[in-house]
């Protein structure tokens, strides 16, 4: 009998280097639209749907968005990441525990809330080959931390969703992994600190990718080879 | 009898919102170098003193850094953060924070780990007077978590260290108000989380200036009119 375990990842803060880049791209787009917040408080934001982000803003400036100003927000959010993409690196062990899965026969995918756009730049960096699951906001109705993108993932890889792992750099993702009643694990990658994560559910929190592979066998992965 | 009581402040991310700039900018100063570190693992150095700084870095990337590699990365992030400088903004309820103590005679200076040129950036912007007490890199042997620019802070406030309220955002602030006896408080606004500042002895966690300065009655500041 094989296992029927399936893992799925989060792109930005757990696959890629990305989340400061994202987190002054949004500092930016704000000031742009004459909104100020700390950036501090942009970082706690980050990973989460956009509608949710836009309630968010409201409760902490008092500014309410209409949806052109949210409209113009992401495009201005995503000229500015843009501006800041070739910082952008794959994580530490990134390609080599992807590259183990696969090797292990063990079923893997991608589930952002970030758009297909900007998702296909890390996908690339990352040398994800063309047939691997990459579930983007564009592909559901609810982002994180609606278990919606982690659902849709496993739908995908045929898994069901209680056997799935899903890690995450971000307390949304830990969030969104209980309501899928999946495995939460969490990466400090993103900049959150482990006791955030660990509170949020997740089962362990590891540094990086890198430090993930090594560990496999704390969280249940064993390969069929 | 008048209290002794006096607060020394960190500069950035506890006055002024400029820990996420500093962060990237040193990433660009060690890519510049050939240096490749995670973003994350960068953010969890930001406030401590170079010399740690270079220290951690080979621990964490195996690579010892010359005098001259040092110099030349302490050169090129200069350079990084002031393109980036006019993003840095004072943080909330800073100036009114900083205006209060002063109307209240309370003795209150800046102890930065950052050296004076990029400190006067941040003086400026607070609108900080020229006798205020501004205590930088430059001033000491040793920065944080060294105790030393917290005690010649209170030195040159005539205040007792254990009279003192050390305000930081890091942990390398929180350690080194202990090793100077200070009561240590924390700010959320560098982007830390608040179980890191308690666990390194952060008597209270506020959001930032704004939150503190609602509420300096639990810290034992109260003025004298």
């Amino acid at each position: 009998m094989g296992s029927s375990i399936g893992v799925v990842f989060d792109l930005d803060g757990t696959l890629v280097d990305s989340v400061y880049q994202h987190v002054l791209a949004w500092h930016e787009a704000l000031h742009q639209e004459g909104i100020e917040l700390s950036v501090w408080r942009i970082h706690r934001k980050i990973g989460m749907s956009g509608g949710l982000f836009a309630k968010a803003l409201l409760r902490e400036t008092g500014r309410e968005l209409d949806q052109g100003t949210t409209a113009r927000l992401q495009q201005l959010h995503v000229e500015a990441y843009l501006r800041r993409i070739k910082q952008v690196r794959p994580l530490p062990g990134a390609k080599q525990l992807l590259g183990y899965l696969t090797q292990a026969h063990i079923p893997w995918g991608i589930a952002t809330s970030g758009r297909r756009d900007t998702a296909a730049h890390a996908v690339e960096l990352l040398a994800i080959p063309g047939n691997v699951t990459v579930v983007t906001r564009d592909d559901v109705l609810h982002a994180k931390p609606d278990p919606d993108l982690f659902l849709e993932a496993t739908r995908r890889l045929s898994v069901d969703a209680t056997e799935a792992v899903i890690v995450g750099d971000s307390i949304w993702d830990m969030l969104a992994a209980r309501r899928a009643r999946a495995l939460g694990v969490g990466l400090l990658s993103g900049g959150y600190g482990q006791d955030e994560l660990e509170t949020t559910g997740a089962y362990r929190v590891y540094e990086d990718p890198a430090s993930l592979l090594l560990h496999l066998d704390e969280i249940g992965v064993r390969s069929s080879f």
